[in-house]
């Protein structure tokens, strides 16, 4: 499944140019500038700028790495399951169990509160390129370049958001080339509507993952919330009644995280043979971890299940993205292409440095740093929620006596209450869990470095990594314990964070503690990223500007988990003749899946569905009903749960994955084999109306069918 | 769950001398010395050189990586399930899976042959070490000294082989301090007679392995055979009728598998801050890669589980031994211990270059090839059984022109009809599979050296890793294969081996051509690696004397998967009060775990003893019955199956694993908290009688029960 995946790296900024001429439906295109004549010409449509409008303010950012659609005036939003999983596995306790049991909201009243989720809607996009590079002087250094627009980006971030009161970022775009600012609506307050089973909703598990044909109900509910009643939103999609068909053109509007097309050769090797086998090498690792803690019962499994699915799912999509980067004939086109570039480029009378070596040179230090980074900046070396919050509160207070605009990037003002939302969230935390994962992650800290290495004897302060994790936690109360801790402090995040110094200096949280001890080092390390990440960002910049120069701006940026339009066409792939995958599947196609493998999990249905079994297969009209759709639509992680909108701009489906062929699209989009795949929105409705009787959602999302837009 | 690990790691040959005195019931012995003093003086046990011919002749040695015993005078042998595991798996097809339903022979007739199972029994000891000792001059460089020790061994082995037809090895012990000749004769028709449901025998799984308290019916049943008809075996145990208690004492003949004990600080270093890590990592991504398998559907799952339980298995264990090199604690006393030995050993007059520098050095010669070592030699680049076969016939066919001697040693005369069995196994090899595992393996190989290196772009040939494996295996014939490999070349494994080098240069065979294509690379690295080994073993054998001088040999060497005699008592742990935990479980035990973990696997019961579940808790007799019990026996992977008896020789149970605590005894022991684990013999008959109504198998080892010996 397709999720942004912030969580478990410290995520290399990438954005830069595409690669070589687009083709058929490719593009990631900026809300500020589609491809309006690619689209009038190929498709014939023609797009209007209420269109557009109407679309962009109906999509919705998800702050825990995914994209939705407002379907409802009364702010009610859809998307995937999975993008919702973790808030609603945070809504569970040993009694309730939301992921596994699913949960309908019978009344307004019964809607349950997210402890954490916060909502973002794109309000406006204002180019402001200029002011940035002005802030930067032609030859500047790089340890002064990088403060100074950090600082540019800030300010103009403090007085937007001062001015307009809505969320307000400065976003970077071909790595540098261009940077505009985004205004969001935010909504904090978030509750959870109607949620499937998991089972039905990630029907196939790991197995079926990444693959086509599919039989997923991956979708939930939730309602955005404003002064305790539900939003009135100016904009929300309404819903398709009829069933896509091969050949449809489709839309898609949402959040694809991150990709790498515009990287250089020089980049895409150091991901090949570092950056994705040691992702690869984690994953793993956390895959045993999460894995043989789930084993250990019922209420285990319910407490890991969400992080599983995650690395589960990271692997499998990092795989994917290493076997594009291991076929010869990817690299070898990336190679011919940058070798054309690089020429016109490098002959430039009195250039200075090529900027293809500049950015070599730039990713040969940051490698060189890379697990030391990621061991103390990434928080590899401790993985535990409450080592999170404890950097958090260190390094808010640090900050905090700084202007804005020298502050590290997520402590400035404009981002203040999201990283409070994140920092008090109610999720409770489970002491056995924090136990394990937590002297996991010191395990590996000692192996990466050597049981002798200096900040591995003072991490471990003389103990074995399972009796330093274990004092760790007894003697931290920067969370909410769900159970055990008996004789931890209580919950002290709000004191700490707000006494400031003085109340950092007098705590002996040991949590705090550890985050202090290693702050240092990991600042320092952070520093020289940056300034590398600089040099890079100034370099790409140098290329897009060239390519500008004789291409045109006919071009989009790469994937930064900004709202992006994408479009395709709705399409098998394979054969002709056998082999050939039809692009829609129906609920018959997933009763006979799941009796060809015997029920056996991760094929079994959920109990509702178990029960109804009879009944549904005897039900010919409910059989027939597409289910879920393959399209050529380009997409990526964080584009999970968008909306996909015909030319009417009707909701169609709600994206959810890739086929394994996808999976390349991080460097290179193809549309030979890969495809995006959807839930189909007549889909949803049917399982809506026929297995859960939720009438009054189905009515609420139908209430008003506009004749088309 | 305790098994030698042979199959993934080429395994350093690590036999060497203990640390420190021993402790109460520390020690793996040997048979040819078993600690009769203290045994006498401790327990008041007085062994008989009978009585330990009796026990060393009815034990078992699985070439599969395990122990058992014979219990019945018809060859009827008890071990582990998870020993006899691999045999039972591959006696299946895609609708037979004995391993997950069990298998009961009604009669002799439906005994079912395994495919490569070889069984040993010891029969005599020779000490040969004054030979293999003069075969090797004191200043011979290790590029000589190597090859000569191996020629004197082989010449020992083939005279001895040749003499009395009896399977002949010449074991290093004490890592050169002795070299001992074991003659062993050899059963090679051995069929499978009872095996419970792996969800019985491995109750709790992954979750509880290696913990206690543990309910698992963790035993088969194989018969072995002579010309066709059951073999008649001079000895057997008798099986022991009444239960043991708190406090017995018991003793274990087993074949432990690998112990570090007498590995210096330098090669314990190198284990916790090299090998382990590596091990772990390649443990994870396999974990990952037959997890992923595994839930495709049940065939897959079928397929899969012997190697993804293997993993898991590996990795917990491996798991241990790293906690313990990590805690300080017991490094410290290493250090200690070390250094003053040192001392006394580097004072000595004109002693040359110290032997703990010599081994630093060749530790540190062996870390730097380690990778490629592991890689090539090890096959960990290669996961594919054609890819083993392939290896296996061209070496035989290069090796067999050379004298035995002067060959690897494992192509040596005396092994070859060991060596045959492995090779020409019927076991099935299922293309799917394989095509997933090679492709995983390429990909780890392209990373661990880049995509660009140089062995990897020929190994590769221009091609994905994913469509490489998928070509290798389309063109291989070296193995039966199960289904798949419509247009595959036939199995000709005989032919080639048997055709020698013309039929070789003949073959088109792709996995042949890729073990060429490697082969060079990886003897060159095993030579260095074998040269490394023995300039640690001249030195161990240095350390070793010294010891010899100073302490005498009340000691036992290191395990070397060579039978050995283990003694302790039948004792729990924790506590006094509350976390004591008592050393012996009961049939009610199981059911009260399966209620509380709501019999969500891995902690659901077979359907068998579901069906039975109310009458089985009505028979307050059956539920109180033993069912696993701790000692403080002193064991490691190998162990797994070996009988435990009571001071009489009657079997009172078999070991099947170790608790958690225990796993640190891989590098030193401690009887605190280490317990082994067995089934109770009692509670082995009460299964088989009041749930399986195997009565024919209880008449069978209750046939004679000797009054005591």
């Amino acid at each position: 499944m397709y999720m942004h995946m912030s969580r478990f790296w410290l995520s290399a900024i990438s954005c830069a140019l595409v690669a070589a001429p687009v083709r058929a439906d490719e593009g990631m295109w900026l809300f500020s500038s589609p491809p309006l004549d690619r689209l009038q010409q190929d498709h014939n449509a023609a797009l209007t700028p209420e269109w557009l409008l109407h679309l962009q303010q109906s999509s919705v950012r998800f702050n825990s790495g995914g994209s939705g659609s407002f379907v409802s005036a009364d702010g009610l939003v859809i998307t995937n399951h999975h993008v919702g999983a973790d808030s609603i596995h945070k809504l569970g306790d040993a009694t309730h169990d939301y992921a596994r049991d699913g949960f309908v909201a019978a009344t307004p009243a019964d809607e349950l509160k997210c402890h954490d989720l916060e909502l973002n809607v794109l309000v406006s996009i204002e180019d402001v390129t200029a002011r940035v590079q002005a802030a930067v002087a032609a030859d500047m250094p790089p340890d002064e370049a990088f403060p100074a627009r950090r600082a540019a980006m800030a300010a103009i971030e403090q007085e937007s958001l001062a001015a307009t009161g809505l969320r307000s970022d400065v976003v970077t775009l071909y790595q540098g080339g261009a940077y505009h600012l985004y205004r969001s609506k935010k909504y904090t307050d978030v509750r959870l509507v109607f949620a499937p089973e998991q089972q039905i909703a990630f029907f196939g598990g790991d197995a079926d993952n990444f693959e086509f044909p599919r039989y997923n109900l991956d979708i939930c509910f939730f309602r955005a919330y404003e002064e305790g009643r539900p939003a009135r939103v100016p904009h929300h999609l309404a819903w398709g009644t009829e069933a896509v068909a091969e050949g449809d053109l489709v839309f898609v509007s949402g959040h694809p995280g991150n990709t790498d097309r515009g990287r250089t050769v020089a980049e895409l090797v150091s991901m090949r043979d570092r950056s994705i086998p040691f992702q690869l090498a984690t994953l793993n690792r956390l895959e045993a971890v999460y894995g043989a803690f789930s084993a250990r019962g019922p209420e285990e499994r319910r407490q890991a299940m969400g992080d599983l699915f995650g690395v589960q799912n990271g692997r499998k999509a990092r795989q994917g993205v290493l076997a594009g980067l291991l076929d010869p004939q990817i690299l070898a086109a990336k190679r011919a292409e940058e070798h054309e570039r690089r020429k016109t480029l490098e002959q430039r009378p009195a250039g200075g440095t090529s900027p293809y070596v500049r950015i070599e040179q730039a990713q040969a230090t940051l490698d060189g740093i890379a697990l030391r980074l990621r061991a103390l900046e990434g928080g590899l070396a401790f993985n535990s929620g409450f080592f999170g919050r404890a950097r958090t509160i260190l390094r808010a207070v640090e900050e905090r006596s700084k202007p804005s605009g020298e502050r590290l990037r997520e402590y400035r003002d404009s981002n203040r209450e999201s990283l409070e939302i994140g920092l008090f969230s109610a999720e409770p935390l489970y002491d056995e869990l924090e136990a394990v994962t937590l002297a996991d992650s010191l395990t590996w800290l000692a192996t990466a470095f050597g049981g002798d290495d200096e900040l591995v004897t003072s991490v471990l302060a003389g103990k074995s990594p399972r009796d330093r994790a274990a004092e760790l936690i007894a003697g931290t109360g920067l969370g909410r314990r769900s159970a055990g801790g008996a004789g931890a402090p209580p919950d002290h995040r709000r004191p700490l964070y707000e006494g400031g110094a003085a109340a950092l200096a007098a705590s002996s949280d040991t949590m705090l503690a550890l985050a202090r001890l290693v702050d240092g080092e990991s600042r320092s390390l952070r520093r020289i990223a940056e300034e590398a990440e600089e040099v890079k960002r100034q370099a790409h910049a140098e290329i897009a500007a060239a390519r500008f120069a004789t291409e045109g701006t006919a071009m989009y940026p790469d994937a930064t988990f900004t709202l992006r339009l994408a479009f395709g066409t709705v399409r098998g792939y394979g054969g002709p003749g056998p082999g050939r995958i039809d692009p829609i599947t129906t609920y018959a196609g997933l009763f006979a899946r799941a009796a060809a493998k015997r029920d056996t999990p991760p094929f079994d249905l959920p109990p509702r569905w178990q029960a109804m079994r009879d009944a549904l297969q005897a039900d010919a009209g409910f059989m027939a009903t597409p289910f879920n759709f393959a399209s050529t639509a380009d997409i990526i992680g964080g584009n999970s749960g968008s909306p996909v909108v015909d030319r009417h701009g009707r909701l169609v489906g709600v994206i959810f994955d890739g086929n394994i062929e996808s999976l390349v699209l991080d460097v290179a989009y193809d549309d030979r084999r890969a495809r995006a795949i959807s839930v189909d929105a007549t889909g949803i409705l049917a399982a809506l109306r026929r297995v859960y009787r939720a009438e009054s959602l189905v009515k609420e999302v139908l209430a008003t069918v506009p004749a088309g837009r």
